[in-house]
C-alpha cells in the first residue's frame, strides 16, 4: 500500500510538469499539434489511468462478454456446424483449397484499404514491439498472403471471426465479432469465366440451404463509372455518388435523387439522367441493347464493363443459373476495391426484425423496415488491384470473389429450428450404456469402453448407482436414440438389452452381436 | 476538400475550447483527474489524431506477418483438417456437446487467474468503452460461461486460438497465436469417473493419430500437497516448489535439489525427503503402498488424494488404458488452479529439433536437448474452483479436462507428411472437364456445372483454348484421379472419354452414365 502511494505521488508529480508543457503550448497546438505529440499525450494518459488503477474505484465485477460479442451455445454451434458443412462441401467441390491467417496483422497491412470504415478496426495495445489490428476482413489478409507468398493463382476460401468496431446503439443487431465466409479466384484467366463460377456457388449454397427465393443482382463498375460519365458527374464524386446510388434497395428515388442534388451538389438534370439508367433491369438482352445506347456506348468503361456482362450471362446460361440473376445497374457496392463486376444475393422472403438487421456485415446491406425487408445474403465482386497495393513492385494479381453472410444465415437457421417442432441434438451418441440395478458401474464402464474402441459414440452417467428413469431421461432429454441395459440376469445370460428410446421396444441382443447391431439401427 | 477544410477548422476550434477547459483545471487535475474524465480526453485527442490523417510520414511497409503468427497454406491445412477430425471425432464419440467463446475478453475476466504468467495477455488498445483482452486459454472462458448461463453440468470441446505474448527470442519456435483443443466435463458427480475419461480420450486420441509410443503421468494435487506439508516445507514455499519439482523431466535431481535449497531455501533435509518420493513410480500398487506410508498417511489431504488415486487406476482397468498410465509423484503441472488430479501425456519418440520445442505450450513442457528429448503432448487435470471465482454467489461447479498440444501435433504430423513419398492433396476435385480440341469452352462448362449439380467434384480449366498438356498437368499437380474428355467426335456420338490420371487408361463412357461411373471410380 505503501509503495503504491509513492508511485501514485511520482505519478502526479509527472503528470504536473506534463500538464505544464501541454498548457505552454496550448495555443499553438490547437492548429499545430503533430500526430506524435497526440500520441504521446495519449500514451501519457494512458499510463496515468492505469497508474490509478484502471477503472474507477472497485466496482463490481460484470459477468458478461465484450460488447458486440456473444457466446455460441452447443444448440447455435450444432446449427453453425450444420451451415459451415454445406458452404464448405460446396467450395470443396468447386476445387478450393483453403488457406488460415492471424487474427491480427500488422497495423499497416490494414492502413489505407477500408476508406472511412478504417475507425472501426481494433487496435491492439502498444504493449511493446509491433502496432497490431485486429483483421477487419478476410480479403485484405488473403491479398497479403498472396503477395508475400508470390502466389499468382489459387481458388481458395476462408472461414473466420473478423472485427469491427461498430456501434450496435446504431446498428442494431449488428455484431462485433463475426465469421467471413470467403471464396476467391485468383490469377490471370480468360474473362467471366471464374466471375462466373463465384456466382454459381452462390446459387448454389443459397439453394442448398433452403432460405426460400432468392435473387442475385449483378453490375459492374466500369459501367457505373461509365455512366456517371456520360451524365456528367464530375470525377471526384464518383465515389460518393456511387455510395448515394447504393441507398436505393432501401430508399426511394425521390430521396436518393434528394442526396444527390443537396447534399452531394449534382444538377437536378444529372441526376435525372442518372435515375433513367439506375432504374434498369434486365439480363444479357439488357446489356446489348446497352452497347448500342448512343450515351454509354462513348464511354469506353461502359463499353468494356457491357461485353463482359454479356459474355458473363452466356457462361452463367450454361451454369444454369440465370433464373435467379439480374443485371441491376442501380448496384453499387461500397468497398473501394473493387475493379470490375459486382454482384449482391437477396433473400426475397420477408424475414422478422431481429433477423432483418442481424448481419447486414460483409459489406452486404439489408432493408430497413424490419418485418418488410429483404435482405443480402452475400455479397462480392472483381479486385485486381488490391494485391499489387501489397506487392513491393506493384505486381498485380486479378481476383474474384464471394463472401457469404453467414451470422445473417445462422440467425434465419436459428428461427427455423425454433419455429420446428424437431429437436436440434448437440451430440452425436447412439447409446447411453445404462443399468436398472446397484453395484453395475464397473460393468457399464467395461461395456461403454468396448463400444467407443469399435467406434460407437457411447455414454454411461457418471454415477455408481443411478436411477434408470433418470438415466432413460437423459436419453430423452438429448435424443440419444438407444439405451443398452446391463442387469446381472443379462450379464448371465450374455446378452444387453437394447431399447429403442422412441418406441421403448426392448430386445436382448447377445453381446458379441451388440455393437453390429447398434451400427446396424443408427445407420 | 473545401468540406474537409471547413471540417478541420470546426474541429480545430473544438480542440481549443477544449484546451482551454484543460487549461482551467490543470492544477486540480494532476490530482484530481478522474479516470472517466481521462478517458474523455483521451478519445477527443484520437479524434483529432484520426482527422488529421493516420500516421506521420511514409516509412517502408514490411510484408510480414505479425512477430510469433504464422500463415497456414493449403498443405498445412490439410494436415490440420486431418487432425481435427480425429480429435473431434473422438470427443463426439464421447458423447461432448461444443460451444464457442469469443476471442476477447473483458481484461477484468482474465484478472487474476493466471499469476505471473498474466504478463503474457495481450490487451486491445483503449478506444473507448470497455477493457479486452485477448484469451489466453479456453479454460478461464469456459468457467465464465459456465458462471454466466448458470450451467452446473456439461461435456463440452472447444477448438481454437488463444494468445500469449511469449518471447519467442527465448522459447524457439513457440507461437504467440496458437490452437488450443479442449475437453472438459463439469458436474457433481461420483469420484473419479469423468477423470478416467479424460485419460481414456487422450489415450485414444494418441493411439489414432499413431505418433508412436507414449505414456500418461498421473498425479494428485492433493498428494504433492500433502508429501510437501510431511517433508516439513512451509505451506507457503508450496507453489514455488511445485514448480522446481515440475523440472524434474528436463533437469537432473542434483540440479533440482540445488535450486530447493540454494533458491528457495529449503534445508537439505527436506529437499532429500521430497527427493525420495519424487522418484516414485507405479500404478495401484503404489497407491495402496503409499497409503500405508508411516508419514504420507498423517496427512489428511495425501490420503484423498491416494484414495482417488487407487479409484482411478481400477477404472482406468476397466477402460483398458493401465498399459500407458504411470502414478508419478514427480508430475507437477505449473497452473495454479488445479486442486485433484493432474496429468501430462509425453511422446516416447526421439523427435528432430525443430519439432521438439515446437509447441511447449497449452501448459505442455517438453524436454530441453533438441533431438533427443520426448514432448508432452497433451495435460490437464481437476479444477473445483475455477467456475466458483465467477459466479456472483461463489458457487463452485467440479471441473475436470485435458487440452491437447496439438501445435506440437501438427508439426509431426507435417514433418511425417514432409518424409513422406505420398502427395498430400490440398483439394479433393474427383474430375477435371477437360478438352483436346479448340472452341468447346461452353461445352466444358456446361458438362462441369451438370457435375457440380449431381454432386460431383469438379473443375475446369479458366481459358477459353487450354491445352490438353496443361490440363493433364494440372491434374498431376493436384492429384485430381480422373479427366472427363470432350471432342467433337464425342459430342457426337454422346460419349465422353473417361481417362484414369495414374494408369492413363482411357474409356468413353456414355454421357448418360457418366456420373454413375465417377461416383463408383471414386468412392
Amino acid at each position: 500500500m505503501n509503495t503504491l502511494g509513492l508511485i501514485s505521488m511520482r505519478m502526479c508529480a509527472g503528470l504536473m510538469g506534463r500538464r505544464t508543457t501541454m498548457l505552454l503550448r496550448s495555443t499553438r497546438c490547437s492548429f499545430g499539434m503533430t500526430l506524435s505529440q497526440i500520441d504521446e499525450e495519449v500514451a501519457k494518459l494512458l499510463e496515468l489511468k492505469a497508474q490509478l488503477g484502471g477503472d474507477e474505484g472497485k466496482h463490481t465485477f460484470v459477468l458478461k462478454t465484450a460488447k458486440g460479442t456473444r457466446d455460441y451455445s452447443p444448440k447455435q454451434m450444432a446449427i453453425r456446424e450444420k451451415v459451415f458443412n454445406i458452404i464448405i462441401s460446396c467450395f470443396k467441390r468447386h476445387g478450393a483449397e483453403t488457406i488460415d491467417t492471424p487474427v491480427f496483422e500488422l497495423k499497416e497491412t490494414l492502413t489505407g484499404k477500408y476508406g472511412e470504415d478504417s475507425k472501426l478496426i481494433y487496435d491492439l495495445k502498444d504493449q511493446g514491439g509491433e502496432l497490431l489490428s485486429l483483421r477487419y476482413d478476410l480479403t485484405v489478409p488473403f491479398a497479403r498472403y498472396l503477395a508475400m507468398n508470390k502466389i499468382t493463382n489459387i481458388k481458395r476460401y476462408h472461414i473466420a471471426k473478423v472485427y469491427r468496431r461498430d456501434n450496435p446503439a446504431m446498428t442494431r443487431g449488428r455484431y462485433r465479432e463475426f465469421y467471413q465466409c470467403d471464396f476467391d479466384i485468383a490469377g490471370q484467366y480468360d474473362a467471366m469465366i471464374p466471375d462466373a463460377e463465384c456466382l454459381k456457388i452462390v446459387y448454389e449454397i443459397l439453394s442448398e440451404l433452403d432460405l426460400g427465393d432468392f435473387r442475385i443482382k449483378v453490375n459492374d463498375r466500369r459501367i457505373l463509372d461509365g455512366m456517371f460519365a456520360v451524365c456528367g458527374v464530375p470525377d471526384e464524386k464518383f465515389r460518393t455518388i456511387c455510395s448515394t446510388v447504393d441507398k436505393l434497395d432501401k430508399m426511394a428515388w425521390e430521396d436518393v435523387k434528394n442526396e444527390m442534388v443537396n447534399e452531394k451538389g449534382l444538377s437536378e438534370d444529372v441526376a435525372d439522367q442518372i435515375g433513367q439508367f439506375v432504374s434498369m433491369q434486365g439480363g444479357q438482352d439488357l446489356a446489348e441493347r446497352l452497347l448500342k445506347d448512343p450515351r454509354l456506348s462513348k464511354s469506353k468503361q461502359a463499353c468494356a464493363g457491357l461485353t463482359d456482362m454479356k459474355q458473363l450471362f452466356s457462361y452463367l446460361e450454361l451454369f444454369q443459373v440465370t433464373d435467379r440473376v439480374v443485371f441491376d445497374l442501380s448496384l453499387a457496392r461500397g468497398l473501394d476495391y473493387y475493379t470490375g463486376v459486382i454482384y449482391e444475393a437477396i433473400l426475397s422472403q420477408t424475414l422478422p426484425a431481429t433477423v432483418s438487421t442481424a448481419a447486414e456485415q460483409n459489406g452486404a446491406v439489408a432493408g430497413d423496415e424490419a418485418g418488410v425487408s429483404v435482405g443480402s445474403v452475400a455479397g462480392g465482386g472483381r479486385y485486381d488491384g488490391l494485391v499489387g497495393m501489397f506487392d513491393p513492385k506493384g505486381r498485380k494479381v486479378p481476383c474474384v470473389g464471394v463472401s457469404i453472410g453467414i451470422e445473417r444465415i445462422f440467425s434465419i437457421m436459428e428461427q427455423k429450428a425454433e419455429a420446428s417442432t424437431e429437436k436440434i441434438r448437440t451430440t452425436e451418441t447412439q447409446v447411453l450404456v445404462a443399468s436398472a440395478q446397484k453395484n453395475l458401474l464397473e460393468e457399464r464402464l467395461k461395456l461403454t469402453a468396448e463400444l467407443w474402441n469399435a467406434g460407437i459414440k457411447a455414454e454411461v452417467l457418471y454415477k455408481k448407482n443411478p436411477k434408470l428413469l433418470s438415466q432413460l431421461q437423459h436419453c430423452e432429454e438429448t435424443g440419444i436414440p438407444l439405451v443398452a441395459i446391463l442387469g446381472e440376469q443379462e450379464l448371465k445370460d450374455g446378452v444387453v438389452k437394447l431399447r429403442n428410446v422412441g418406441t421403448r421396444e426392448e430386445v436382448d441382443v447377445p453381446r458379441f452381436n451388440l455393437i453390429d447391431e447398434i451400427k446396424t439401427r443408427t445407420s
